[in-house]
């Protein structure tokens, strides 16, 4: 896929890039574009080719500038078809993800696909089977994978560290609609959203435990619950017309896994005070790791085979040399920001389109998702446990 | 009950007390009933009459010199008997709770039992309505009210700070079994201890609940699990016969709450790292809070209606006079430690006895708090919602 | 010293103690001597022989019968020649310690006395030469000592965890005079107190440096500044007549030790928001340990020979069997308080009396400590450094 | 100095820059460039015209290309020269910025020159009036001050939270030369680095007081010491040939402001664990403020004007809109990191050339920390106190 022309055996290839999305999704993604190529060294130079949203060409041509986007599209059908671009980026709502992805793969383009992969389980499951068949590489946005200090936490698993993993207790809270007269955004209705706080934020969850303990979900009793179930429909007026959420407020599941272990899941936006607090703990027979997003640069280990005395969690600084992704670009203590993990994504990505490597996560990790996704709402109206 | 026979009008009448248990609860009781006297200023003074317990008189003698116990029984039907002791105070194991209560109440003593109440809903309910009928006070030992730093949270509640309530997320988590080699005590049989980490632990979370909020649980769905199954008999003896743990290490639960609030509950043994990891969050529209008895000396505060540019977790050191309890007896910033919950807890309570005034936690908290475990039990069970 | 007339070789020796002084810590030693022999194992038994203030008889009772002080004096030259008192413990303000150490010597008892040992270095020598002539054992009280989370920072260091000492650092901040209308109290005269913060809290951080480390103290350049040099002589009269502060309200300094590290040390009551913390930094070549008091059960220690990519400050919660003290008397998880250390302080001082032992922190570390204070203030006052 | 020739009213003036460094300011500074106009509303272009510095032309264009500079000098006399270059950024070691900056300065262009401004107090005031003279605006990039949360830190001062300031107390903290056998670079040799700890880092502290609290310092004590004196030449010949470093591992010193507040620094590289350990605490009559780099999203405020029994130290995300800088370019809680106080750095400035009005910090307030450099060096030559 990727563009073979540049002759020279010493001459890295190119990746022409076309992005779907200007939000803020498509900031993130258009800065990681712009910049991998800065703090790490990519088998591969990338070409910011197109941009594509819908909305006026002056607005859109004015985000391409900003960050070197070298056309625009308003039409995401002529984007995948563009014979110039190897790479489609997917940073829209969820109910659009499935027929641009379908329409990237149409096109045999790479696709990287932002979280939760879909609105629905069906719909996930039918772009993991285009984009394999197409034999494209793909990509879900899971990106906190990519920060150094998860990464470690998956490191530490991997070497055995943790032992037996017994729990897995994680809570993604925020508080950005706690205020009743928060108004109404896409984000609120479920043809948009396909969930509120579940796929929003609890997937993030979901997904760094499968990555961190490489565990698999097995049953499942989950609960949504919508406590604002009406918000004005204009922001500048909140005594105005209403519009009704269609979406939860807050999501939580208890659960098993295939090793045993249990776990318990919050997602919520209404828990004042926590600003993006996405944490997770692991409790293993020798040891335990715990990492709050809020708190990004660090990991917390406990060593439960350290002498005794001495035991305790250690806040690892994960800014160094010897840590996953080098710890970040800067010295160590020198932390990394939340932009700072969509470039690694996209680093990790485009070597591995390079390389032919192995990818993660990747869409069969994003429909593994979605099922956790879809147990917990169909358990959530059934009322009872169900098995995935 | 208690003594009028000091004919003073000035003179502090004496409640003459009675304890029941001479392990870790009955080394917290009896400090707490020597000590309550010289840090708080009570409207009595104490006679710690005698200690009861199953040992020798030889090891329960030395037990009561070493605290000032000035009797010794070993059958508590003899010691609740007794014309010289106004108090019975239970700090054995879950199974004789009842049948000690049940004869305190018959011999019209005051009576504190340590918590949970009982091990089944239907003996607290029996229980309560024992001292009830026999008109005496009672009190159920959920100690961490008496926490300067909760009842701090329970105050800030009061006040209006925290608004409508969204959510309660509670985890208690202790690692002390974490070892598979950890032998058999009377905690992992069912019938000595009724159940494992849900009575034991998950039950103070319960009960902090409705004390900080005043909320009560509605709907419930459980869960609980035995994650190491048989442990050996022996302590010293890890390759030898094994026992059947008949509790569990781990008891989950989701809930919602009377005013549409949802709750997420945690409790185990089985956390590494985690020592005695006591924490509960509430987030309201207003404000939230957050409590962790490992930092039993504060409480963290989030004001919403601060200035939006300096709204932060401020973590409040609730050791001042105007804390509740003066923050404890010491100077401000000069903590409190685990034995001194009980202290105030004892204070609370024979004051509420010499002034005739009401009391809680009390036994009808006790059964509140039964009757959650109770649901959690059957629902875990079931595996199916419960509605309390 | 220690009554011997208990015949048979299997009693316990009685020590009898008479303490002098029932403010903040004459209650302080008196709940020590109270309830030393109830969490640990003494070799021996307390007879809370007398206690002596200057106060009416009546209050004086009241105190003793609180505690448990079988009687009273108000004469502490009357308390100190008493026959059937063993040991004198000193809980008055500084400028009375001599006298009352003296004279405890004189009348061959041993002695403990709240730190600082003295208002002057003079002083000080002069008490700890009359202790050693006396042949009796002595204790300055720096009771931090007795944390067990303070004590595992030696133990650590005694381990060569640290490696080669860089650096001290420490800070003791707390803040309850920061109100300029706080009213004058005996501890702002420089005739009762001798100094401000220098002598009441710079002393512990001078006296941990010395216990966790080792090291010696060589050259130093100090500050010390009133920044609120006079105050209301009453407290409910912020408008009336005002004192003169004659002590310190910061105190500050660097330093060398012995084996080449710098130190750097402050001590403030007018640190807004800091409560009593006092903490400790040291940086070694192979790790670092950081203490507060604030955070009293916790030690963190940061391993720099762990593997590279898990180091970072382990927060260790020394409550556990494995620590110093058995990590106080409760179960790990439940921490200790304030009073605690005191009652750790009391039962380390009356096992090296009957056991015949060493004793630190005894009067010539005390001394030591005076040394390092009166540098500091030579040195603030002529503004130079100084060698000790 | 910037480029008028966009005729058009409604055009933004473009920025023509030319970079001086290529290491890690060098980066910094680049990033800063590529990346001030996306995230926010620049009142100008950037034209990244040239990078200058000491290598390979192959090696500068590779780095050129990476970053987008559009041509590349390796003559910083020729870069100044060039009259397509309006803001001259210097990034290079402390000895080369004098004259560069002169260099800069002659050619009457705008300068960003790295800080320390200079490895002289002569050199820096020498610099700050040849900019002045040349009539060109001039940062001295001490970069923090653009972070949010030490921002808001001033800002609360400025709203009078903080009150009468008592003290400063930092501690600039890494530990990246620990091990003895850290090879020699630059920064160990006093004729490229200037000073060792000093100018690096406690630089930094030096500015953050002057900028949060607005004193200024009057009278200075200070100490610097060379832990390890000799290091290997090269760093995989721990046992070769070793060189001498000139400079201090570690600066310290004690001061006082012209309001009467103390204050006390330490800045030390061997301090083990402490991996960019910047901080500053400062306490106040009516609050305290507490700033760490190593939480760079944090700012902790205590408001001793807040409800007594509410006050703490409050942990303020300082993400949010409404604080400075709009707490970085994304939603609240999706932190920061250390490159993008550069970018804010970067666009104030920017701005500030553009809309021709005051900037700060400028060439005058690296001036005032030089000063400070120079006092505490004569100061622990001489072993005195100097005024300033």
């Amino acid at each position: 896929m990727y563009d073979k022309k540049t002759s020279s055996q010493h001459e890295k290839p190119t990746i022409r890039v076309g992005l779907i999305g200007h939000q803020f999704m498509g900031l993130a993604h258009s800065n990681a574009y712009r910049n991998a190529g800065i703090w790490y060294d990519l088998p591969c130079t990338i070409d910011m080719t197109a941009v594509c949203a819908k909305d006026t060409p002056e607005n859109l041509q004015t985000f391409a500038d900003k960050f070197g986007w070298r056309s625009i599209e308003t039409d995401y059908q002529k984007l995948c078809a563009r014979p110039d671009i190897d790479l489609v980026s997917v940073a829209t709502p969820g109910f659009l993800h499935k027929p641009m992805v379908l329409e990237a793969a149409k096109n045999r383009k790479h696709v990287l696909c932002e979280k939760p992969l879909a609105n629905t389980l069906a719909d996930a499951v039918e772009m993991a089977e285009a984009a394999e068949r197409a034999g494209v590489r793909h990509c879900c946005g899971y990106s906190y994978r990519s920060t150094p200090s998860q990464a470690l936490a998956r490191q530490l698993v991997d070497e055995g560290r943790i032992g037996r993993i017994y729990h897995v207790h994680a809570r993604y809270a925020q508080d950005w609609i706690v205020d009743p007269n928060f108004a109404m955004v896409w984000r609120f209705d479920k043809k948009l959203a396909g969930s509120g706080s579940l796929g929003d934020i609890c997937a993030h969850s979901i997904d760094a435990t499968r990555f961190i303990t490489g565990l698999e979900f097995v049953e499942i009793v989950g609960h949504l619950q919508t406590m604002v179930p009406e918000r004005p429909l204009k922001a500048n007026e909140p005594k105005g017309e209403k519009g009704q959420v269609t979406v939860d407020d807050v999501a939580q599941f208890l659960c098993t896994f295939d090793n045993g272990a249990t776990g318990c899941f919050e997602a919520t936006r209404l828990a004042t005070g926590r600003k993006n607090n996405n944490c997770i703990e692991i409790n293993g027979e020798k040891g335990s790791l715990y990492w709050d997003f809020e708190d990004q640069n660090y990991l917390y280990f406990y060593d439960r085979t350290a002498p005794a005395h001495q035991q305790g969690f250690a806040r690892i600084n994960a800014t160094e040399n010897v840590h996953p992704y080098s710890g970040g670009p800067w010295p160590v203590g020198h932390g990394i920001g939340y932009a700072d993990c969509f470039v690694i994504e996209v680093v990790n990505f485009l070597t591995a389109i390079v390389e032919k490597k192995e990818y993660h996560p990747d869409f069969h990790d994003g429909v593994a998702v979605q099922k956790v996704l879809d147990a917990v709402e169909r358990s959530a109206q059934k009322k009872m446990w169900i098995t995935i």
